[in-house]
Protein backbone atom coordinates (compact mmCIF):
# COMPACT_ATOMS: atom_id res chain seq x y z
CA UNK A 1 0.00 0.00 0.00
CA UNK A 2 1.40 3.25 -0.97
CA UNK A 3 1.71 6.10 1.47
CA UNK A 4 2.86 9.56 1.45
CA UNK A 5 6.37 9.79 0.62
CA UNK A 6 8.84 9.94 4.63
CA UNK A 7 9.22 13.85 4.26
CA UNK A 8 5.27 14.26 4.01
CA UNK A 9 4.67 11.94 6.60
CA UNK A 10 7.36 13.40 8.54
CA UNK A 11 5.75 16.98 8.01
CA UNK A 12 2.24 15.87 8.80
CA UNK A 13 3.25 14.42 12.12
CA UNK A 14 5.45 17.63 12.94
CA UNK A 15 2.42 19.45 12.33
CA UNK A 16 0.27 17.31 14.64
CA UNK A 17 2.39 18.08 17.45
CA UNK A 18 1.27 21.42 17.42
CA UNK A 19 -2.19 21.95 20.08
CA UNK A 20 -5.25 21.60 17.99
CA UNK A 21 -4.25 20.32 15.05
CA UNK A 22 -5.55 16.70 14.09
CA UNK A 23 -4.44 14.68 11.03
CA UNK A 24 -6.26 15.98 8.28
CA UNK A 25 -5.60 19.72 8.85
CA UNK A 26 -1.86 18.48 9.25
CA UNK A 27 -2.39 16.54 5.46
CA UNK A 28 -3.23 20.01 4.53
CA UNK A 29 -0.55 21.68 5.98
CA UNK A 30 2.09 19.65 4.86
CA UNK A 31 0.96 19.81 1.53
CA UNK A 32 0.22 23.75 1.58
CA UNK A 33 3.97 23.75 2.68
CA UNK A 34 4.77 21.67 -0.35
CA UNK A 35 3.43 24.22 -2.51
CA UNK A 36 5.20 27.16 -0.46
CA UNK A 37 8.32 29.16 -2.13
CA UNK A 38 11.27 28.03 -1.13
CA UNK A 39 11.95 31.43 0.33
CA UNK A 40 8.96 31.17 2.57
CA UNK A 41 9.77 27.57 3.64
CA UNK A 42 13.08 28.82 4.62
CA UNK A 43 11.64 32.18 6.72
CA UNK A 44 9.35 29.64 8.25
CA UNK A 45 12.26 27.19 9.53
CA UNK A 46 14.50 30.85 10.43
CA UNK A 47 11.45 31.95 12.59
CA UNK A 48 11.15 28.67 14.34
CA UNK A 49 14.81 29.00 14.95
CA UNK A 50 14.58 32.50 16.07
CA UNK A 51 11.98 31.96 18.49
CA UNK A 52 13.62 29.62 20.22
CA UNK A 53 16.98 31.26 20.38
CA UNK A 54 16.54 35.25 20.52
CA UNK A 55 14.44 35.23 23.35
CA UNK A 56 15.29 35.63 27.21
CA UNK A 57 13.35 36.62 30.00
CA UNK A 58 13.59 39.92 31.69
CA UNK A 59 15.87 39.79 34.67
CA UNK A 60 13.75 42.13 36.62
CA UNK A 61 10.01 41.43 35.14
CA UNK A 62 10.09 37.77 33.77
CA UNK A 63 8.39 38.86 30.35
CA UNK A 64 10.04 37.54 27.18
CA UNK A 65 11.97 40.03 25.78
CA UNK A 66 15.31 39.92 23.11
CA UNK A 67 17.21 42.32 25.22
CA UNK A 68 17.15 42.04 29.23
CA UNK A 69 15.92 44.07 30.77
CA UNK A 70 13.04 44.67 29.06
CA UNK A 71 12.18 47.82 26.80
CA UNK A 72 9.11 48.39 29.66
CA UNK A 73 11.55 48.29 32.62
CA UNK A 74 14.30 50.14 30.69
CA UNK A 75 11.77 52.43 30.15
CA UNK A 76 12.51 56.13 32.36
CA UNK A 77 8.75 57.26 31.64
CA UNK A 78 7.33 54.38 33.13
CA UNK A 79 6.03 54.43 36.90
CA UNK A 80 8.24 52.01 38.39
CA UNK A 81 6.12 51.60 42.02
CA UNK A 82 3.27 50.19 40.72
CA UNK A 83 3.74 46.66 39.31
CA UNK A 84 0.67 45.04 37.04
CA UNK A 85 1.41 41.03 38.04
CA UNK A 86 -0.51 38.98 35.02
CA UNK A 87 -0.24 35.43 33.98
CA UNK A 88 1.38 35.66 30.71
CA UNK A 89 3.11 37.89 27.79
CA UNK A 90 -0.24 38.25 25.94
CA UNK A 91 -1.93 39.94 29.11
CA UNK A 92 0.71 42.39 28.78
CA UNK A 93 -0.28 43.10 25.37
CA UNK A 94 -3.47 43.25 26.29
CA UNK A 95 -2.61 45.38 29.20
CA UNK A 96 -0.95 48.02 26.80
CA UNK A 97 -3.78 48.02 23.99
CA UNK A 98 -5.93 50.21 26.47
CA UNK A 99 -3.41 53.09 27.07
CA UNK A 100 -4.61 53.43 30.60
CA UNK A 101 -1.60 51.82 32.30
CA UNK A 102 1.98 53.31 33.15
CA UNK A 103 3.25 51.37 35.76
CA UNK A 104 5.33 47.76 35.27
CA UNK A 105 4.56 44.09 34.80
CA UNK A 106 5.24 41.01 36.35
CA UNK A 107 4.48 37.69 34.37
CA UNK A 108 3.56 34.87 36.19
CA UNK A 109 4.28 32.05 33.19
CA UNK A 110 1.23 30.38 34.15
CA UNK A 111 -1.34 30.24 37.46
CA UNK A 112 -1.35 27.95 40.20
CA UNK A 113 -3.49 24.64 38.96
CA UNK A 114 -3.73 22.03 41.74
CA UNK A 115 -5.58 20.31 38.64
CA UNK A 116 -2.70 20.46 36.31
CA UNK A 117 -0.35 19.53 38.99
CA UNK A 118 0.94 23.46 38.82
CA UNK A 119 1.86 24.76 41.93
CA UNK A 120 3.25 28.49 43.20
CA UNK A 121 6.93 27.37 42.63
CA UNK A 122 6.05 26.19 39.03
CA UNK A 123 5.27 29.98 38.46
CA UNK A 124 7.32 32.90 38.80
CA UNK A 125 6.33 33.65 42.11
CA UNK A 126 9.74 33.99 44.00
CA UNK A 127 11.04 36.19 41.44
CA UNK A 128 7.94 38.78 42.43
CA UNK A 129 8.08 38.62 46.11
CA UNK A 130 12.32 38.99 45.60
CA UNK A 131 11.27 42.03 43.32
CA UNK A 132 9.48 43.65 46.17
CA UNK A 133 11.86 43.00 48.65
CA UNK A 134 14.79 44.96 47.10
CA UNK A 135 12.48 47.83 45.03
CA UNK A 136 10.30 50.35 46.30
CA UNK A 137 7.11 49.71 45.44
CA UNK A 138 3.55 51.18 46.45
CA UNK A 139 1.34 49.30 44.78
CA UNK A 140 1.14 45.94 43.30
CA UNK A 141 -2.25 45.03 41.12
CA UNK A 142 -3.22 41.75 40.76
CA UNK A 143 -4.76 41.45 36.88
CA UNK A 144 -4.33 37.44 36.72
CA UNK A 145 -7.47 35.50 35.18
CA UNK A 146 -11.04 36.11 36.45
CA UNK A 147 -10.72 32.16 36.46
CA UNK A 148 -10.66 29.84 39.11
CA UNK A 149 -6.83 29.08 38.62
CA UNK A 150 -6.45 33.17 38.17
CA UNK A 151 -8.65 33.77 41.47
CA UNK A 152 -6.22 31.30 43.25
CA UNK A 153 -3.49 32.33 41.94
CA UNK A 154 -4.12 36.52 43.13
CA UNK A 155 -5.12 35.16 46.33
CA UNK A 156 -1.92 33.50 47.26
CA UNK A 157 0.15 36.09 45.75
CA UNK A 158 -2.10 38.71 48.42
CA UNK A 159 -1.34 36.24 51.00
CA UNK A 160 1.87 36.03 50.55
CA UNK A 161 2.62 39.68 50.17
CA UNK A 162 0.72 41.10 53.15
CA UNK A 163 3.76 41.74 55.58
CA UNK A 164 5.09 44.28 53.39
CA UNK A 165 3.89 47.38 53.23
CA UNK A 166 1.81 47.88 50.07
CA UNK A 167 -1.36 48.33 48.53
CA UNK A 168 -2.48 45.26 46.83
CA UNK A 169 -5.61 45.14 44.53
CA UNK A 170 -7.52 43.35 42.05
CA UNK A 171 -8.73 44.00 38.99
CA UNK A 172 -12.39 44.37 38.85
CA UNK A 173 -15.03 42.04 37.87
CA UNK A 174 -18.09 43.47 36.32
CA UNK A 175 -20.45 43.39 33.12
CA UNK A 176 -18.32 43.83 29.96
CA UNK A 177 -18.69 46.96 28.37
CA UNK A 178 -21.16 46.66 25.66
CA UNK A 179 -22.79 43.60 27.20
CA UNK A 180 -26.04 42.69 28.43
CA UNK A 181 -27.61 42.16 31.90
CA UNK A 182 -30.21 39.73 30.40
CA UNK A 183 -27.18 37.48 29.24
CA UNK A 184 -24.68 37.81 32.00
CA UNK A 185 -24.52 34.67 34.04
CA UNK A 186 -24.93 35.58 37.73
CA UNK A 187 -22.17 35.25 39.18
CA UNK A 188 -20.87 37.95 36.86
CA UNK A 189 -23.82 40.16 38.19
CA UNK A 190 -23.21 39.40 41.20
CA UNK A 191 -19.87 41.02 41.27
CA UNK A 192 -20.92 43.37 39.38
CA UNK A 193 -23.33 44.39 42.16
CA UNK A 194 -20.91 43.97 45.03
CA UNK A 195 -18.25 46.36 43.33
CA UNK A 196 -21.34 48.99 42.48
CA UNK A 197 -19.93 52.33 42.96
CA UNK A 198 -21.75 55.89 43.94
CA UNK A 199 -22.21 58.07 41.08
CA UNK B 1 3.04 50.46 23.76
CA UNK B 2 4.55 46.63 24.18
CA UNK B 3 4.10 44.52 20.97
CA UNK B 4 5.44 41.25 21.51
CA UNK B 5 9.30 40.58 21.20
CA UNK B 6 10.06 40.45 17.22
CA UNK B 7 10.93 36.75 17.14
CA UNK B 8 7.18 35.91 18.76
CA UNK B 9 5.19 38.50 16.13
CA UNK B 10 7.83 36.99 13.19
CA UNK B 11 6.60 33.18 14.08
CA UNK B 12 2.97 34.90 14.60
CA UNK B 13 3.57 36.23 10.60
CA UNK B 14 4.73 33.14 9.62
CA UNK B 15 2.34 30.58 11.07
CA UNK B 16 -0.56 33.01 9.50
CA UNK B 17 0.66 32.25 6.23
CA UNK B 18 -1.03 28.28 6.11
CA UNK B 19 -4.44 28.06 5.50
CA UNK B 20 -7.05 28.48 8.30
CA UNK B 21 -4.79 29.98 10.88
CA UNK B 22 -6.29 33.19 11.67
CA UNK B 23 -4.02 35.73 14.17
CA UNK B 24 -5.60 33.74 17.51
CA UNK B 25 -4.34 30.83 16.48
CA UNK B 26 -1.49 31.93 15.17
CA UNK B 27 -0.53 33.20 18.28
CA UNK B 28 -1.22 30.57 20.07
CA UNK B 29 1.09 28.20 18.13
CA UNK B 30 3.67 30.65 18.28
CA UNK B 31 3.50 30.47 22.38
CA UNK B 32 3.32 26.86 22.05
CA UNK B 33 6.74 26.59 19.92
CA UNK B 34 8.29 28.80 22.11
CA UNK B 35 8.02 26.28 24.84
CA UNK B 36 8.58 22.96 22.62
CA UNK B 37 12.28 21.30 23.36
CA UNK B 38 14.89 22.47 21.42
CA UNK B 39 15.29 19.20 19.78
CA UNK B 40 11.52 19.17 18.62
CA UNK B 41 11.84 22.83 17.22
CA UNK B 42 14.99 21.49 15.38
CA UNK B 43 12.85 18.68 13.83
CA UNK B 44 9.93 20.48 12.74
CA UNK B 45 12.25 23.21 10.81
CA UNK B 46 14.20 19.89 9.13
CA UNK B 47 10.77 18.65 8.11
CA UNK B 48 10.01 22.13 6.71
CA UNK B 49 13.47 21.89 5.12
CA UNK B 50 13.01 17.94 3.73
CA UNK B 51 9.70 18.59 2.12
CA UNK B 52 10.38 21.43 -0.27
CA UNK B 53 14.13 19.58 -1.37
CA UNK B 54 13.68 16.23 -0.84
CA UNK B 55 10.28 15.38 -2.60
CA UNK B 56 10.41 15.12 -6.63
CA UNK B 57 7.50 14.28 -9.38
CA UNK B 58 7.53 10.64 -10.65
CA UNK B 59 8.52 10.84 -14.16
CA UNK B 60 5.66 8.11 -15.22
CA UNK B 61 2.81 9.04 -13.09
CA UNK B 62 3.49 12.84 -12.02
CA UNK B 63 3.15 11.25 -7.59
CA UNK B 64 4.97 12.97 -5.58
CA UNK B 65 8.30 10.82 -4.63
CA UNK B 66 11.51 10.69 -3.10
CA UNK B 67 12.99 8.55 -6.03
CA UNK B 68 11.77 8.46 -9.67
CA UNK B 69 9.95 6.58 -10.81
CA UNK B 70 8.16 6.23 -7.69
CA UNK B 71 7.31 2.89 -5.98
CA UNK B 72 4.16 2.07 -7.78
CA UNK B 73 5.27 3.02 -11.27
CA UNK B 74 8.54 0.62 -10.37
CA UNK B 75 6.39 -2.12 -8.55
CA UNK B 76 6.88 -5.13 -11.31
CA UNK B 77 3.51 -6.63 -9.66
CA UNK B 78 1.63 -3.72 -10.57
CA UNK B 79 -0.94 -3.85 -13.39
CA UNK B 80 0.34 -1.42 -16.22
CA UNK B 81 -2.53 -1.63 -18.33
CA UNK B 82 -4.58 0.39 -16.47
CA UNK B 83 -4.12 4.01 -15.17
CA UNK B 84 -6.29 5.52 -12.55
CA UNK B 85 -6.39 9.34 -12.96
CA UNK B 86 -6.98 11.33 -9.53
CA UNK B 87 -6.52 14.93 -8.76
CA UNK B 88 -4.11 14.71 -5.93
CA UNK B 89 -1.27 12.96 -3.91
CA UNK B 90 -3.88 12.21 -0.94
CA UNK B 91 -6.54 10.47 -3.64
CA UNK B 92 -3.72 7.94 -4.34
CA UNK B 93 -3.65 6.97 -0.81
CA UNK B 94 -7.50 6.88 -0.33
CA UNK B 95 -7.21 4.49 -3.44
CA UNK B 96 -4.43 2.55 -1.86
CA UNK B 97 -7.04 1.88 1.09
CA UNK B 98 -9.52 -0.07 -0.58
CA UNK B 99 -6.82 -2.48 -1.17
CA UNK B 100 -8.94 -3.23 -4.35
CA UNK B 101 -6.86 -1.69 -6.95
CA UNK B 102 -3.95 -3.26 -8.63
CA UNK B 103 -3.19 -0.81 -11.54
CA UNK B 104 -1.30 2.37 -11.92
CA UNK B 105 -1.89 5.75 -11.53
CA UNK B 106 -1.92 9.39 -13.10
CA UNK B 107 -1.95 12.38 -10.08
CA UNK B 108 -3.27 15.54 -12.07
CA UNK B 109 -2.07 18.01 -9.28
CA UNK B 110 -5.45 19.62 -9.55
CA UNK B 111 -8.92 19.74 -11.63
CA UNK B 112 -10.04 22.00 -14.23
CA UNK B 113 -11.74 25.69 -12.11
CA UNK B 114 -12.50 28.35 -14.70
CA UNK B 115 -13.30 30.01 -11.42
CA UNK B 116 -9.94 29.89 -9.98
CA UNK B 117 -8.43 30.27 -13.67
CA UNK B 118 -7.17 26.50 -13.49
CA UNK B 119 -7.58 25.43 -17.19
CA UNK B 120 -6.31 22.03 -19.13
CA UNK B 121 -2.22 23.23 -19.55
CA UNK B 122 -2.05 24.29 -15.56
CA UNK B 123 -2.88 20.39 -14.47
CA UNK B 124 -0.33 17.27 -15.79
CA UNK B 125 -3.19 16.09 -18.64
CA UNK B 126 -0.54 16.68 -21.21
CA UNK B 127 1.75 14.11 -19.53
CA UNK B 128 -0.89 11.30 -19.16
CA UNK B 129 -1.41 11.72 -22.88
CA UNK B 130 1.90 11.31 -23.71
CA UNK B 131 2.44 8.50 -21.76
CA UNK B 132 -0.76 6.79 -23.48
CA UNK B 133 0.92 7.50 -26.60
CA UNK B 134 4.23 5.89 -25.14
CA UNK B 135 2.73 2.71 -23.04
CA UNK B 136 0.48 0.01 -24.06
CA UNK B 137 -2.88 0.56 -22.19
CA UNK B 138 -5.98 -1.36 -21.75
CA UNK B 139 -8.11 1.35 -19.56
CA UNK B 140 -8.34 4.47 -18.16
CA UNK B 141 -9.90 5.06 -14.80
CA UNK B 142 -11.42 9.18 -14.49
CA UNK B 143 -11.37 9.10 -10.12
CA UNK B 144 -11.18 13.00 -9.94
CA UNK B 145 -13.78 14.43 -7.28
CA UNK B 146 -17.01 13.98 -7.79
CA UNK B 147 -17.70 17.86 -8.10
CA UNK B 148 -18.12 20.03 -10.50
CA UNK B 149 -14.25 20.54 -10.89
CA UNK B 150 -13.66 16.80 -11.08
CA UNK B 151 -16.54 15.88 -13.64
CA UNK B 152 -15.39 18.98 -15.98
CA UNK B 153 -11.40 17.14 -15.78
CA UNK B 154 -12.86 13.95 -16.25
CA UNK B 155 -15.06 14.90 -19.33
CA UNK B 156 -12.16 16.99 -20.97
CA UNK B 157 -9.85 14.00 -20.66
CA UNK B 158 -12.03 11.33 -21.73
CA UNK B 159 -13.00 13.34 -25.48
CA UNK B 160 -8.75 14.64 -25.58
CA UNK B 161 -8.65 10.24 -25.18
CA UNK B 162 -11.29 9.13 -27.68
CA UNK B 163 -8.62 9.13 -30.70
CA UNK B 164 -6.75 6.13 -28.48
CA UNK B 165 -8.30 2.50 -28.91
CA UNK B 166 -8.76 2.07 -25.18
CA UNK B 167 -11.61 1.75 -22.59
CA UNK B 168 -12.31 5.21 -20.48
CA UNK B 169 -14.39 4.99 -17.43
CA UNK B 170 -15.66 6.79 -14.57
CA UNK B 171 -15.89 5.70 -10.65
CA UNK B 172 -19.36 4.66 -10.01
CA UNK B 173 -21.76 7.83 -7.86
CA UNK B 174 -24.29 6.60 -5.46
CA UNK B 175 -24.62 6.50 -1.99
CA UNK B 176 -22.15 6.20 0.45
CA UNK B 177 -22.43 2.61 2.04
CA UNK B 178 -23.56 3.50 5.87
CA UNK B 179 -25.53 5.99 4.53
CA UNK B 180 -29.32 6.71 4.72
CA UNK B 181 -31.76 7.57 1.86
CA UNK B 182 -33.66 9.82 3.90
CA UNK B 183 -30.50 12.50 4.15
CA UNK B 184 -28.83 11.36 0.69
CA UNK B 185 -29.12 15.10 -1.59
CA UNK B 186 -31.33 14.63 -4.75
CA UNK B 187 -28.52 14.74 -7.40
CA UNK B 188 -27.13 11.71 -5.54
CA UNK B 189 -29.96 9.70 -4.92
CA UNK B 190 -30.71 10.70 -8.98
CA UNK B 191 -27.44 9.47 -9.76
CA UNK B 192 -27.82 6.40 -7.71
CA UNK B 193 -31.14 5.54 -9.47
CA UNK B 194 -29.56 6.17 -12.73
CA UNK B 195 -26.83 3.27 -11.77
CA UNK B 196 -28.76 0.44 -10.67
CA UNK B 197 -27.53 -2.77 -11.62
CA UNK B 198 -29.69 -5.90 -11.81
CA UNK B 199 -28.97 -8.50 -8.45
Amino acid sequence: MWGYPEPVSRMIEQFMKLPGIGPKTAARLAFHVMGMDQKDVDEFAKALKDIKTKLTECAICCNITETSPCSICADPRRDKLVICVVGEPRDVVAMERTHEYNGTYHVLHGAISPMEGIGPQDIRIKELVTRIGQEDIDEVILATNPNVEGEATAMYISRLLKPFSLKITRIAHGLPVGGDLEYADEVTLAKALEGRRTL
